[in-house]
């Protein structure tokens, strides 16, 4: 598995860096160029190129796809920063910031389209799957997205909505970008939708995770503050969780800590306290784990792909489920 | 003519309304519905319909780059709403005023999708050569907007400039519509060439023209406030010859009136007076007329069009020369 991963990552970024980014005017390219360079743990096209190895295929024929994965996934970055009102991204300034928003929309536009440009280099035959897939994706992003936003003026979601909007906003582009490779390797079309579920099932898994070690996670080896997202009044799926499993009285403490004066670690604690009165910590690992297993059993049918190379793709998901993606 | 036509129109009427545009959340499908249903002339969709037609092609091989064409034009409309401030798009509210601003943004993007999801289902053998041109053609539009919008900042915009920006803006999508149409059709390759090139100058044509009757058009006849873009100061193809044709004391008066207090009408006669003693409408008229003039010598190179449906094209580059594109 090292090996292939080795080989993935190496020609990646070689591809990646030749890719044309200069153009006029400067206002328009810079922003492309500068966001691209920020880096990122590029597991979108690494997903491609190594599902495209696993099932036998010719790297530069997965190329396409894994660039246009990695520009699309970064054009997203650009608009959803602008949503959001983000000023950081990867720990830089983001383009609307640095530039202004006018140039972050356009430019995201650009890039939009220099994701479709790079998908267009498919091998003709593979093109109008390829395309396909990667339109619907697009789509459900971009759904997963107006969810999310949605989630924030609203006070009533539910976890299946959370579950919905994490599938479509994060999931289905993971699970995409592992068909899109099966797809360039002439997998048979079980297998492809097999590997689709696979990544689909460990996405929604990752992202509960992610929830999860945003409030439990070890701070001296968190990235970050643990505890952000309760700072935040975020609705994850700890606090939809906690909502879901709460009696009356519970549900009037969870709401006066969210409209409450508690500041800091002093909120932390009150929200981690209420959390595990409910058991929430376990009812997300397991639902974490049944993601999981869910994936892994899409894994274990898939019929082209030697088992010393099903286990590259467990490593995979073990690699997903860590935190960085 | 008229029954191709009265042909192309019918058809597109149908496949425009056969596009699913449902979906959810409400709040991105609502806006692409309404937006879509404002109307406009569907210009670039019927100059695709009639290439192809004219190219002795089948008009459903030509509906998919017809929509395409449609929904990216107006996707583009949408942000650069965003962009202009603008509240009002053919007499209704903008999407970002009806909604707000990250709608119309994540809305957009959906159109944008769309509009690739309708060149996608192309003919499979066709896909690479109209992506290839759609995808140029849509990074062309952007750097067009951009450089309209760097001009509002600079002081020193040249008519070359100028120029250089209607022509990404507008013309390369009008010629793009014709040269898709002519593909879908089997036109040979220096054929399709020659109907881009007669759009592209057919579309440059057209905008200076619409600067001209902005400001020299008979107010019975024009639809809106002759000289609106004299009022608001808009660097157009007639205000830059102005100042290229104009000595220092000339450019002096054009900078007095740009800044000076005159209102309405008052504006409006001070300029064109100006412009009057530069020669400006003639100036405008020659360059009008010579591209027009390089369309049309494209045009009667073209091969494979018989002698009557050369006649078709003539009076399409009538209609564009109209109005209400």
């Amino acid at each position: 598995m090292n090996a292939i991963w080795n080989q993935c990552s190496k020609e990646l970024k070689a591809a990646l860096q030749n890719i044309n980014l200069e153009g006029k005017p400067a206002e328009l390219y810079e922003p492309i160029a500068y966001f691209l360079s920020l880096g990122g743990k590029r597991v979108r096209p690494m997903l491609c190129l190594i599902s495209n190895q696993l099932f036998g295929g010719e790297l530069p024929k997965a190329m396409p796809s894994a660039l246009g994965l990695e520009i699309f996934h970064n054009f997203t970055l650009v608009h959803d920063d602008i949503m959001d009102q983000a000023p950081l991204r990867r720990g830089h300034v983001t383009v609307h910031e640095k530039w202004n928003q006018d140039i972050a929309i356009l430019s995201g536009d650009v890039m939009f389209v220099k994701a479709y440009e790079q998908i267009t280099q498919s091998e003709p035959e593979k093109l109008p799957e390829l395309l396909k897939l990667f339109n619907q994706t697009a789509i459900q992003v971009c759904e997963g997205q107006q969810m999310d936003m949605n989630f924030e003026e609203s006070s009533e979601v539910s976890l299946q909505d959370y579950l919905q909007m994490i599938e479509l906003k994060t999931a289905v582009l993971l699970a995409a970008a592992l068909k899109l490779g099966a797809i360039t390797a002439n997998a048979n079309q079980k297998d492809a939708d097999l590997i689709y579920e696979f990544g689909r099932n460990i996405g929604i898994a990752f992202q509960i995770q992610d929830d999860y070690l945003d409030a439990y996670a070890d701070p001296e080896k968190f990235g970050k503050q643990v505890g952000g997202d309760i700072l935040q009044n975020k609705k994850t799926y700890l606090l939809l969780s906690a909502f879901e499993k709460s009696d009356a009285t519970q549900k009037a403490q969870l709401e006066a800590l969210l409209s409450g004066n508690l500041k800091g670690e002093e909120k932390i604690s009150a929200f981690i306290e209420l959390f595990n009165q409910l058991n929430v910590p376990q009812h997300a690992q397991s639902a974490m784990q049944t993601y999981f297993d869910t994936g892994m059993q899409a894994l274990n049918k898939i019929q082209e792909v030697k088992p010393e190379a099903k286990k590259g793709l467990v490593d995979l998901a073990e690699v997903l489920m860590g935190r960085e993606v």
